[in-house]
């Protein structure tokens, strides 16, 4: 039987309302732990809504599908919502959430039609625009929203995941800065299945002096293993039956390093053969440093084993730490 | 007379210590003002001093010269400096100073000899480095200080100063982000003589939504009309004289734009001739937008004429705004 349902939490769209409430709080002495989340939220969400109850006494979810970690060729349009499920979920965890932030564009800084600053950063000018270094565009200089300010982790952002999505830690990095400045947590709870994102907001943390405690939350699992992704919906049966060799094969990598068999490409070749039979794509699969993310030849010290790879249309990642 | 000294403010070196300060203040309702400086101070910044009192009740001095925003070829090393003297400045002020935080080194992170999070970031392992996109490399990177977070306002950055000082604004951006986070102001005051830096921190703070309110504050000139600056230490008395020619060949463009001449190739050949007579170097003489800071063919909205010029090793900016 599942437990009481929690108190509804308080619904703030407006940023300015959301800094007040969380002064107001902390006015009274409440410290507040923030969970960043792009909604359509599963059982990896809620369990960072239990972490986060260890860590201070008011929790905030935000609830925002962030424009700026999408390149414009994926798949903004089509990322998964149900606000009103989402709120439900967050009402099945035994002390529920305080607020859900859910706002409707960070990027849009018009007041009443006309931009807060001036004449420039408007709809029209910023189209087209080449964007940052590097020609990196995300969705939000595609739609010419203005906005051009970008927090970026210049070393961490690069390997992994940073290969294949050029666009994404300048992205995260940039909406968790905003969400830090608007909400002002003591805690943030990030969960460790976005190894690489719980790392690079770490660094950022620290290089800009952000007084904020960053926790990592264990990736969190369905019953047949598949680490738990609110893209998880797009996957066919079939493509599921697939997609569950990465967490098999990275557990036999695992038992291997402990076993004794420390070099990398053997572990690697393994993970991507198993994956590949499967029927999946591998876009990497590397043994990292558990700080740097730097790859390694050999296990010495403790390292994380990073895979993504691609089910039909559905790019899936996961990870396993091997404390060697 | 000069008015009776000022109490001495407390000087804070700790950045723990700066928060706890700014975060106790706050809790018994006062507000905070911020001025960032690079210490050496002169009239100008004590200027900004009094325009802090207007809109805080507490004044907030930084003192700290940034190696992030120098490049290895730069001034750095010979970068003046007087701190019991700026001091005795600040304290000159009817009202003074509450607080001036003068840390070490902002960069280093390393608690007892050790990195704070784990052993990447070390002294070693950044030396040599290539830095960021597009090759951009500050003293930070060159002393292999393993910070990595930068913010940049990628557009407002590209022009005037930013075309011959390729980290300069990246390196102010990030540095402010750093302050903003360790003093916690509601207020920051900047000199309008660093009239791109003043617009570009007024772009990142709106868009990455920081709760502090920036204040420009008017050009300070000594009696001649040459713009303060820290550097004008350098120029022997003919250079001085010579430098003289920028803000008088800047006040003629403004004149001449306000009795009609709008055509902003014949002012800047005007001015370009006046300080190249005079024995200068012109890196730039522009008329740009007051907000877009994009160069304009003619005078049809307010804008900003912004100069920097050699004179022998000394390189300086002014500006004159003309409101047409």
């Amino acid at each position: 039987m599942e437990a009481a349902a929690a108190k509804r939490p308080e619904i703030i769209s407006d940023k300015d309302q959301m800094r007040r409430w969380s002064r107001a709080m902390r006015s009274q002495g409440k410290t507040i732990a923030l969970i960043p989340t792009m909604g359509y939220l599963h059982e990896g969400h809620l369990s960072l809504v239990r972490e986060a109850h260890k860590h201070a006494n008011l929790t905030v979810v935000s609830i925002y599908v962030n424009p700026g970690q999408f390149s414009p060729s994926e798949d903004l349009s089509t990322y998964p919502s149900d606000f009103e499920g989402d709120i439900h979920k967050l009402m099945s965890v035994p002390g529920g959430v305080d607020a859900v932030f859910h706002p409707h564009n960070l990027y849009d800084y018009r007041v009443d039609g006309k931009n807060e600053i001036g004449k420039s950063g408007g709809d029209e000018e910023c189209k087209n625009q080449e964007g940052g270094k590097g020609g990196v565009v995300s969705c939000v200089e595609e739609k010419g929203m203005g906005h051009e300010t970008w927090v970026r982790v210049e070393r961490l952002e690069k390997g992994l995941c940073g290969k294949s999505r050029p666009v994404f830690f300048r992205g995260v990095a940039t909406i968790v800065t905003k969400l830090f400045n608007i909400v002002e947590p003591d805690v943030a709870v990030f969960g460790k299945k976005d190894y690489q994102q719980w790392r690079i907001i770490q660094r950022m943390v620290r290089d800009l002096d952000f007084s904020i405690r960053i926790v990592g939350s264990d990736v969190m699992r369905d019953n047949d293993g598949l680490a738990m992704s609110s893209r998880n919906v797009h996957l066919s049966a079939e493509a599921r039956e697939k997609a569950l060799s990465i967490n098999r094969s990275l557990l036999k990598a695992q038992s291997s390093a402990q076993e004794g068999h420390k070099s990398c490409t053997m572990l690697r070749d393994c993970v991507v053969q198993a994956i590949t039979e499967a029927g999946g794509k591998v876009d990497y699969a590397e043994i990292v440093d558990q700080e740097s993310l730097e790859a390694v030849e050999e296990i010495k010290n403790p390292v994380v084993f990073c895979v993504a790879a691609w089910f039909g249309k559905v790019r899936l990642i996961d990870n396993i730490e091997i404390n060697a």
